[in-house]
C-alpha cells in the first residue's frame, strides 16, 4: 500500500444539454483512486450509504483499489445534482446537494493505513483532512491537498492550518486569488508556497495547470479535445494522474513533478471525455501513454541556442 | 522594404483603477509596426489629424519604421478612450470612440508598397483589408490579417472574402467560435483553416494562444507576469513579433511557425507590463532575447520516449 486518499464517494446527476445522468458514480475520492490506480496501489477512506451499488464497489476493487477503509453507514449516500451550461463548461449551476451519510463522516484508519508514505487529502472539511493526518504512524513523503472556495469562506484559520502543514496544493485558479488575496497569480502563488507548501498547483479548467516549485513555473495546457462531454471528476482526476506519478516514482525533483503534471493533464483530459467514470476507468495503457507523448508536440519549440541571436532589420 | 502594415493609428485615453493616460500613442499599425521593428524593416499605412505629434511620428522613425505612407488628414486623429476593471483586465468598457480622420481612410499604396513580400492587414474594415491586397503589384508571399467581433457582425460577407484570400488569421478565442459558428475550439479552427488560412492563430489573452498549422496544434502559454498595467495594444505587438520574424526569416515551416509564435507572445507580453507603447519602444536586444530563452523553461519537461513506459503499479 502506497498512496492513501481520504475524500468523497458520491451519486451525481448532471444534466448538460440534452444529455444526462442520475445517480451516476462520482465523488473526489473515487476519480482519484481510479485515475491513480493506472500508476500505483491505491487505498481509499470514505463513506457511503446502504444503498451504494455493489457494482461500483466492484469497479473500483476491479482497477486493484483497496477499499478495506470504505465504511458503509446506515443511511444514503451523498449526492450531488448539477446542471451545466453546453455553451460554457465553466459555468455550472448545482441543483441539489444531500450530505447524506457524508455528514457525519469521520475517516478512520487503520494500523495499515496509518503507514502510507504517499497521501492525498482531496476536498473535505479541512479539519477532517487535519485529524487525518494527525493520525498517520509518522509524518508521510509526500503530503498533497484539494481545497476549495466553501472552506476558504467558512473555515480560513482551520485551512490555513492544514496548508501550512502539506507538501503540495492542488487550487483552483480563482480560489488562489481568494485564498491568499493577491489577484495577480504570481503574487498569490508566493504568497501559498510561503504558507508552508513547497509544491503548488493552480487549475485553470480548459487553460491547463501552472505548476510552482522552488523559484520555477511549469505551464501546462489542457490537452485539446474535439469532444468535452462532463467535466466533472477532472481535478480529482489530475490529481490522481499527479500522485499516482508520485507515489509510483518518489521523484520530486522539477524533472519529477513537471512530468507528474503532465500526466495529471492527460488524466483530467480523459475523464472530460464522457459522464463519470465512463471512460477513466476503462483505458488502456496504450491509451495513456500515446496522449502522454502526444503533449509533447502541444509545446515542443526550437529555443534560442546560447549563441544564437534573434533576426535584426 | 518587406514588411507592410496597413491599420490605424490613434490616441487611446486608457483608466485602469487610479492609473491613467490621456491622448497616449496607439493603434493597430502602431503597437504592430514598433513590435516588428526588432526584427525586420517595417512599412506603415495609416491615416492622422492635424494634431498628430511630431514626436510620436518622431518615436515610430526612431525605430526605423518607414512613415512615408503615414498620410496626414485635415481633421483629428482617431481618439479611443476606455476603462479597463483592474481586478480583471480580461473586462473592458469603451466610453467614447471618436473615428476623425481615420472615418474616411482609403489606403493608397505607393509602387514601393507594393512590392511587400509580407503583408499585415490590421483589424479595419474587411472592404478595405480587401482593397489593400487587390492594390498589391504580386500576391505577397505571406498576408496575414487580424479582425474582430465589430466585423463579424457587421460584415461577415465582406470578412469572409478576405479571410478566403490570406494565408495568416489572427483571432480572439470568442470571436474564433462566433466566426465559425462552433463552440468547440478545434471544430472553430478547422472551420475558419478550411475557408483558406492555412495557419491560425487563436489568442486567449492571459491563457496564451493556440497556432493551429498542417493539422498540428501548438499551445503558446501567456508569459506570467509580475506586473500588468494594461493590455491594449498586446494582440497587436504579438502579430507584430510574428510578423517580424516571418518577415526576417521567411521560415514557415513548422518550425519557423512555432518560433515566430513564440516571439509574438514575447512581444505581447511586454507590451502589457506598462500604458501605451511605454515598454514596447524602449526594449533591448537583450531583453527580448533572455525573455525567449525564459519561454522555453515554461513548458519544457522530459519526454517519454519510444521505449519508455509509464511506471505501472
Amino acid at each position: 500500500m502506497s498512496l492513501l486518499v481520504v475524500g468523497s464517494v458520491a451519486y451525481d446527476s448532471v444534466k448538460i444539454g440534452a444529455e444526462s445522468r442520475t445517480d451516476a458514480l462520482g465523488g473526489s475520492a473515487t476519480y482519484f483512486s481510479v485515475a491513480a490506480s493506472y500508476f500505483s496501489d491505491v487505498s481509499l477512506i470514505a463513506v457511503v450509504g446502504e444503498d451504494f451499488r455493489e457494482s461500483d464497489v466492484a469497479l473500483m476493487q476491479g482497477h486493484n483499489v483497496d477499499t478495506a477503509g470504505l465504511e458503509r453507514a446506515s443511511g444514503s449516500t451523498f449526492r450531488w445534482a448539477g446542471e451545466y451550461d453546453p455553451d460554457d463548461l465553466n459555468s455550472r449551476e448545482t441543483l441539489d446537494t444531500q450530505l447524506n451519510v457524508f455528514a457525519d463522516f469521520s475517516p478512520k484508519l487503520s494500523d495499515d493505513h496509518r503507514g502510507a508514505p504517499y497521501l492525498f487529502l482531496a476536498n473535505i472539511d479541512p479539519a477532517l483532512q487535519l485529524d487525518v493526518l494527525n493520525q498517520m504512524e509518522e509524518r508521510p513523503k509526500l503530503v498533497a491537498l484539494d481545497t476549495m472556495n466553501f472552506w476558504i469562506e467558512g473555515k480560513k484559520d482551520e485551512l490555513q492550518k492544514v496548508v501550512e502543514a502539506v507538501d503540495v496544493l492542488f487550487i483552483d485558479e480563482t480560489e488562489a486569488r481568494m485564498f491568499s488575496g493577491k489577484s495577480n497569480l504570481l503574487h498569490a502563488a508566493s504568497a501559498i508556497t510561503d504558507m508552508g507548501p513547497h509544491t503548488l498547483l493552480i487549475k485553470r479548467g480548459e487553460h491547463g495547470v501552472l505548476l510552482f516549485h522552488d523559484g520555477s513555473i511549469f505551464v501546462a495546457p489542457a490537452f485539446p479535445l474535439e469532444t468535452v462531454v462532463d467535466p466533472t471528476g477532472a481535478g480529482d482526476s489530475f490529481a490522481g494522474g499527479f500522485m499516482g506519478y508520485m507515489a509510483a516514482t518518489g521523484d520530486i525533483s522539477s524533472r519529477g513533478l513537471r512530468r507528474a503534471t503532465v500526466l495529471g493533464s492527460v488524466m483530467g483530459s480523459f475523464c472530460v471525455e464522457a459522464f463519470s467514470l465512463e471512460r477513466t476507468s476503462a483505458l488502456s495503457k496504450e491509451e495513456i501513454e500515446n496522449r502522454f507523448r502526444a503533449f509533447g508536440g502541444l509545446t515542443d519549440f526550437e529555443h534560442l541556442a546560447e549563441d544564437e541571436s534573434l533576426p535584426r532589420p
